[in-house]
């Protein structure tokens, strides 16, 4: 692996005190951090011994953020900032840190005339060089008279100072739909400082939406690798520094966040191609999904084939659907999922480089050596080719007809609250898996959150809108694995008769689908009489029905997919919700 | 009490399935309740079932909704539409409810046709009639074509049909800034609905404001006195009806929204002055307030002059300040509050009404008889007139000099999560203290947001912006008092000669203090030595500082007002919460 480029996080990204963040970003593995002056404040630490910490953990201090409401004011407006300017000169001082951002004016008492903006930026831009400092102004999306980058640029160029130049932050610029191909208009030493961040498209205030909403890059909505590419072109050869004002990260575990931040700016190297790592793997495919703890898979029609050679792991199969059913581990839950890839050595590679908590595995003799990664819910992931593990495996020569599975459709994992814009960029980095849109659904208990990542294999991986408290059922929201079926009715009733469980779906549900879609009547009755969930796009149909609970955590779906329909029958999950709530209610 | 409105409840405000719903709505004490589809669709329950239950919990079912995108559509939606109506109006006479709710379409398929809409709704209105039914029809505030009352309106009476009105709902009225005052013009019979819904004024999309961020009335920034007074004017005697999709109601314990959302619906009655009930009480101040557990208040240079003739708590004074020491209850967190006022017996009842939960209290012989009611926080609060209750202590003889302490400012209470909203309506319904703004500040383990209660009496009421997850100290966030003093500094320096533990505040915040300010630097010198905090507004200053923890969850404030200084010195919050965690991790 080559890193051309240093690495950056903002202090006011993680949560915790100065103590704990500085802990966590020289922990994660980042070169620098952005020092934000209200971390610096609460401190007990003084400037010098601020400096003295990040030199103990390798950290360097790359800015010194934010001076906010300095330029283009009356000359009494002026004196006091400047005063407050030379103050903040003295704590750089002590810091060691060479540039601060200002950023553009949000004050009633600014004027909006870029030539005032400008020489009152070179008089700051020469106090600053008196000090060997540098000033990296910075035009906030909700400047006052400056919110373009190109304006902030026409402002430093005006003012003519070696010590002045652009801080550019991608939400400011991608936020407002500005083009960042004028970037590389603006000589690479201009551009003092690169903020990254990016966010999910939202529908509000531009500064609400930047003080809470943003996301690593590779999280949300925006094209970091183009804006990126812009300011490499232009020749920019500072660190990659995140900026990012999270709800959820304030308040998360700040090391998790912050190696979270850091695999985000490995992949956005990646994506730049200036890493010599390998390509995300193409997978071919679930070599199979693990549960714990007893589960009824014979009443689904699965085969017991084989067992592990040397751990209490049974194999059970169906059409090209495996199942592992682990005696040890947390009972009822979906303990690892086998990703089948072409090459497992290079995928291991590069899921170390991309920040992937590695599993200690031990191999008996003879057995295939598989590679394991920790998902951020704590899923093993084995990256396999996909037959080589079949053989530590003894075969039982058990067979029976099965019950049409076919194969495994999608995995359902609901994601810990902290952790589910997380889990979107892990699954991108390591695995390559394409993040598709999230959606947003009313469940009994709470609003939910989905986002369906595929490329080979399907999840889908949901968390509550909000952090369940004490109402919530005390069960966690159950995962699933969803099996492909040829027909579902079919499937269903053969199931019901080797004694599966199956949810009951309430007929008020089939009284509306009638109304809603026009389905004939008599195709109602059917998918009624088998509690099976229909739900259509415009290229296809999903058909598809739930065993009850099999386990504390665990339970099975079973989908028919007719056409091109691609999705997961989100509109169905609260049915299902209140459905498995109803069947625990009534058994206890 | 007169009550001349019915009250009713969407049972899309509340959290759990619908059973669960419906028991919570009842047993608050709603009269009915607008039934929302999707709550239909997942119950086990048939209409007919439904309807029996509703029965027999005492609850009348006043609507049904929503029936999306009918209206101004091409010949064959129609006849989609008017199946999709027939099958509405099966579930309608099942359930035994008259009212369906039409929403304005949002549909591509519609056509900005108000003629055509107007004939399609008659044809509706003719379809109902023929089974008894009614149609309501509502402007949403992001309707395709229809998007203001006034306009659903002029289509209402152009399709001329007895069973088509109007329904009206605050928040698409509201939310758009349109006047309620036409709404006079609408014939009192033809308004066939009215749903309620508060909001704070946020800078978002419509449609993601109302589906996230409705508040019950009282609780947000919409007058709804004005507008439901409009709404009587015109005549519309039909229920009162609340339909508030919040992300925190949605997941919160359903019987506690649905008493907060009927509180609502009591006091706008009460503001409408429909209800013959006491006047909310005009407080004179603190009479007292109670700690649980040892706390230093000697050193903070209190006085033990009396002691309670039966039970183990302790009244300590200073000045006007008078605390209670309970040996009783959870040590270490503020137990209750006396609110002074002039009439308790009145107060009592006014509460009682407005659903504050009593608190049963034993008085011993020629006891003071004292009203308790628990806030939504659980603390105590006692209506009592000022002195009365004194006679239950008997004097120590005790004195001291004192400190400076002149009496209580305000008492700072963390909110549960999900109680943040309650608490400001419980405390302007059952007290009359007016909220202030919310304000939001950035704590070093998450967002926190903040609002103060006054008249009378002060409080401000705190909860985070994210319910907390395990990175969080595990010690709750703590409560605290503020006392008054004339000299702050002085103040501060007498208790340190007393031995009380006053919060170090760090020496970066005094650097960055003179800079801002510009504060002579003798002045800043001072107020470092006493680690007294500083804040100004354009009335006055605030000066304060802290004790550390003095139990597990509560400290005291000491804050000297300067001028008309009207805040909490908020902005220094975050200073305080890293001080006490640092002080805290320093000690373990």
């Amino acid at each position: 692996m080559r890193r051309d480029l240093r690495t950056a996080i903002a202090t006011v990204c993680l949560s915790g005190t100065l103590d704990d963040k500085l802990a966590a970003a020289a922990e994660a593995g980042f070169d620098g951090i952005e020092l934000f002056e209200n971390d610096l404040l609460a401190s007990r630490r003084s400037p010098a011994e601020i400096r003295q910490r990040c030199a103990d953990l390798g950290l360097s201090i790359d800015l010194y953020q934010p001076f906010r409401d300095f330029e283009a004011v009356p000359p009494d407006v002026l004196a006091a900032n400047l005063r407050r300017a030379e103050h903040k000169f003295d704590v750089m001082a002590e810091l060691g840190v060479d540039t601060v951002l200002v950023c553009s004016s949000v004050s009633q008492e600014a004027i909006d005339d870029d030539d005032l903006a400008a020489e009152q930026l070179h008089l700051l831009g020469s106090r600053a060089a008196e000090r060997g400092l540098r000033i990296a102004y910075e035009a906030l999306a909700w400047g006052r008279f400056v919110n373009g980058y190109e304006h902030a640029w026409r402002i430093v160029r005006r003012a003519a100072h070696p010590a002045l130049g652009v801080c550019l932050d991608s939400f400011h610029i991608l936020s407002k739909g500005d083009d960042p191909r004028a970037i590389r208009a603006i000589p690479g030493e201009k551009i003092f400082f690169l903020q990254l961040a990016d966010a999910p498209v939202l529908p509000m205030d531009v500064l609400q939406w930047s003080r809470h909403h943003r996301l690593f890059p590779g999280q949300g909505d925006f094209d970091l690798t183009t804006f990126t590419r812009n300011v490499l072109d232009a020749g920019y050869r500072g660190p990659l520094s995140l900026e990012v004002f999270n709800d959820v990260f304030r308040q998360s575990d700040p090391y998790r966040a912050a190696v979270d931040a850091l695999r985000s700016l490995v992949s956005l190297q990646d994506s730049l191609r200036l890493l010599d790592i390998p390509a995300a793997p193409v997978s071919t495919g679930y070599a199979f999904a693990e549960v714990v703890g007893e589960t009824n898979l014979a009443g689904l029609g699965f085969t017991r084939t084989g067992v592990h050679r040397s751990k209490p792991v049974e194999l059970w199969t169906q059409g090209e659907a495996r199942v592992l059913v682990n005696a040890n581990g947390e009972p009822g839950a979906i303990g690892a999922l086998g990703i089948a890839v072409p090459d497992p050595a290079a995928a291991a590679q590069r899921a170390k480089i991309m920040l992937a908590p590695p599993l200690s595995r031990t191999a008996g003799p003879g057995e295939a050596p598989l590679t394991a990664i920790a998902a951020p819910d704590g899923t093993e992931i084995f990256l396999c080719a996909n037959d080589d593990w079949l053989g530590d495996f003894v075969p039982t020569g058990e067979s029976s007809p099965g019950a049409g599975i076919t194969g495994i459709d999608h995995v359902a994992l609901t994601q810990p609250f902290d952790n589910f814009d997380e889990a979107t960029l892990f699954y991108r980095a390591v695995l390559g898996l394409e993040p598709g849109a999230t959606a947003e659904f009313a469940a009994p208990f709470g609003l939910v959150r989905v986002r369906g990542v595929s490329g080979g294999v399907r999840l889908t991986l949901d968390a509550a809108l909000v952090r369940r408290g004490g109402w919530a059922p005390a069960v966690a929201e159950p995962q699933h694995i969803a099996f492909t079926c040829t027909d579902a009715v079919e499937c269903a009733r053969t199931l019901r008769q080797l004694g599966a469980r199956l949810l009951e779906i309430p007929g008020n549900y089939y009284d509306d689908l009638a109304a809603r879609t026009g389905l004939p009547a008599e195709r109602i009755e059917v998918l009624r009489e088998q509690s099976v969930l229909y739900d259509r796009d415009s290229d296809g149909e999903y058909l598809h029905f739930y065993t009850e609970l099999a386990g504390a955590r665990v339970f099975f779906e079973v989908v028919q997919r007719v056409g091109g329909y691609r999705g997961f029958g989100v509109l169905n999950a609260p049915l299902r919700m209140a459905a498995h709530h109803d069947a625990r209610v009534l058994r206890t």
